[in-house]
């Protein structure tokens, strides 16, 4: 509890409980909960039993607490708080993040930042407080990507980037679309969530590096959220027999790629010596080639073609563009070295999203109003509040996460951190929603 | 027809029926055919439907010549020509190959070697020549190895290298045993044929190479089959999200990886740069990784593990030994730079096969008998006389291959080739069967 009249001029103590947070979390835990060896983790993929679980606790729980539930046609759930102190017409403030998880996943990458939201809003009640905006939860559909592909799915139809009939048609891999899939559990809704018309959005999220954890900084304030490239390298070479093809004769896709994997891998290290924000941290920049599929993939047979996965990031868009722009001139010269073809095919192409002054300077403030350190960051991970961002004030604040660990079950961030961030994140909406 | 004195001693002429084999390979052709695109391509696995009519006609083939046909254990099938003049005591001569394919691959590799091996028997038996010795046409089963693992698995079986209850026992990916795949088509037969048996063994087979080719000579005499190491590499370093882990923290296995890969190309050109063999060729030494398994294998997955399969070939141990250090060396280094784990794993390991003088000599002889020229070159591929070199005396005669492909519908040896390979196989059989 917080008596400390802070930066906004909000002296009301907001208070947090913890229990309540964790038992939260620990009932949305046993939805697809799987038996893991070390850690805790879960597997809830959109659409399946364990996320209409997942949901339909949310929902009595938005509604236990006296929110005005909706569900939108692509399954994006909001829970709204009208106080008796705000004008019901006015923008809301808005909160929250996602329920999905990545199969065998960890327990707080998404449900974090929503039962957060929550435990803000019931926070906010039991104060004295007097927001004079809406204050909304959100859970957006299908965050992760992993059943119906692109990932940020909810988000991106909240704002706009991708129209509901769009995003009705994705269908995984069987063939099923997500309509189908929401309309099995019951979560094809009607509309369209508009996030465009929130006065502001904040999403509390699980770190996942050890920034925080190697400092002891229990809030990390989001400056940037990472832009994203992920693209194909392709290789053609010839196929030939391993052991009747001379060296001299060999066009071999694998080679080829091979220097493009340790070229990518040298330009991040280049780039990552960049220095940029020189208060809290540098080498943001990273080039990973995470994939690799080799034709035709038998050790007795020179390899006549490779595709790669390829994924760019950094915060600064010049640096994406000197990325991209470094591995066209590898494929080049390659090509002119080794006779391969090569191509690049970029598939996702997403610009840095800067968090909002604002929203930075709310998180800060609760921060200091919890009594607790902050550190600004960037985000090296996508999130939802980067397609937020494009349309209102969107801000993120991140939590400790043990080992920087995630997308496993030993994913881990200590209940106490969860509840620190919880009330920051209640300072902070307290901030926004204004008095 | 050839009527000049050879070195040998042998006067006799021996006539080849261009035809007839051409119309038995052409009919062999159409067991398993396949669409293809471009040439003409079978698909003849091990213990299917089309294996069985393949050996079907072979064995009418064989009666229709009057040789004696049995059936091994392990379905080697052995037609057995008793002339007149030959001590049915005697210990045969021996030619053949095999009749299996690799999945779409070309209608010469294999067949070539027994439908040859049949018509040089058919061509002596017409012919005034009065072998010593029987001569035995036999067809090897599973030599690809690519329905039962392995490769030369009946040659393996009939030298004594593998036992008969091993090979019966391996299964394919539905877990089909040979035994019960051999049974299906009527060819697991009795006993074991002994390889060591034989007074010598003569292989033709396509070249699967360009050197014929590019010289315009007929016929090839095999020095040397190579030696051949299979290994898995194995790079273990750590998993993580490619957005959230700095290039610094990272152990990347696949960029270890990639630089094994090229470490292992440098070494095969290096060592295919030690000429050996002055007077016909340099470069036997190639080194290939043509296999690799990425995990987690996500573009947005920093690579936790990398397995990769390794090819190492020469004609000379020593190079063999030298390369499997070079590769090990590579691994200690990469370990020791960038912190990931690595093993290696020496799957199958084949010494160098030199082929018999005397059988060399007969091969060259029988060339010269057909007024052709013939070359001596080393096999970059293995084969079944591999197996057979370390029992008794073994030659391999190669015939050219179009473009040097193989292993694909467009593997191609002009009909004449063919005539003019399996004339000098028939001059060959006849002087080591003697008269």
């Amino acid at each position: 509890m917080s008596t400390d009249r802070n930066a906004d001029g909000i002296d009301k103590p907001v208070a947090v409980d913890a229990e309540r947070l964790r038992s939260d979390l620990e009932r949305n835990a046993e939805f697809g909960a799987i038996d893991a060896e070390e850690g805790r983790g879960r597997t809830v993929l959109t659409g399946t039993e364990p996320n209409r679980r997942a949901r339909d606790y949310l929902v009595d729980r938005l509604e236990d607490a006296g929110l005005s539930v909706s569900v939108d046609a692509v399954g994006n759930v909001v829970g709204t708080w009208t106080p008796d102190s705000a004008d019901p017409d006015s923008a809301p403030v808005a909160a929250g993040s996602h329920l999905d998880s990545v199969p065998e996943g960890g327990i707080f990458d998404g449900p974090l930042g929503v039962y957060a939201a929550l435990e803000a809003v019931r926070m906010l009640q039991e104060s004295d407080v007097e927001p004079a905006r809406p204050v909304a939860v959100v859970s957006f559909t299908e965050e992760e990507g992993t059943r119906f592909a692109g990932g940020m799915l909810g988000s991106s139809v909240a704002t706009g980037h991708r129209s509901v009939e769009d995003a009705l048609a994705v269908t995984d891999d069987e063939g099923t679309t997500l309509e189908d899939a929401l309309a099995e559990i019951g979560y094809r809704g009607e509309g369209r969530l508009e996030a465009d018309q929130w006065d502001g959005f904040l999403e509390l999220h699980v770190e996942q590096d050890t920034r925080l954890e190697e400092r002891g900084i229990p809030v990390g304030v989001v400056s940037t959220i990472t832009g994203i490239v992920h693209a194909t390298a392709r290789f053609v070479g010839e196929a030939d027999h391993a052991g009747t093809t001379a060296m001299a004769d060999r066009t071999d896709a694998l080679a080829a790629a091979s220097e493009f994997v340790l070229d990518i891998e040298r330009a991040g290290r280049e780039f990552a010596m960049d220095g940029r924000d020189g208060e809290t941290e540098t080498g943001t920049a990273v080039a990973t080639v995470g994939k690799s599929h080799v034709t035709p993939n038998a050790t007795n047979v020179v390899p006549g073609a490779v595709e790669l996965g390829v994924d760019l990031r950094d915060v600064e868009a010049a640096t994406m563009d000197r990325l991209l722009e470094r591995a066209r001139r590898c494929l080049a010269r390659l090509e002119a070295d080794r006779g391969v073809e090569t191509d690049l095919e970029v598939e996702l192409e997403v610009e840095p999203a800067p968090m909002s002054e604002r929203c930075r300077e709310a998180v800060a403030a609760g921060a200091d109003a919890a009594g607790v350190d902050s550190l600004s960051m960037h985000s090296g991970a996508a999130h939802d509040a980067m397609y937020v961002s494009r349309v209102t004030d969107a801000g993120m604040l991140f939590a400790p996460s043990e080992d920087g660990l995630s997308h496993t079950p030993r994913e881990w961030t200590d209940w106490a951190d969860c509840a620190t961030a919880a009330r920051v994140l209640g300072e902070a909406i307290a901030r926004l929603a204004g008095e």
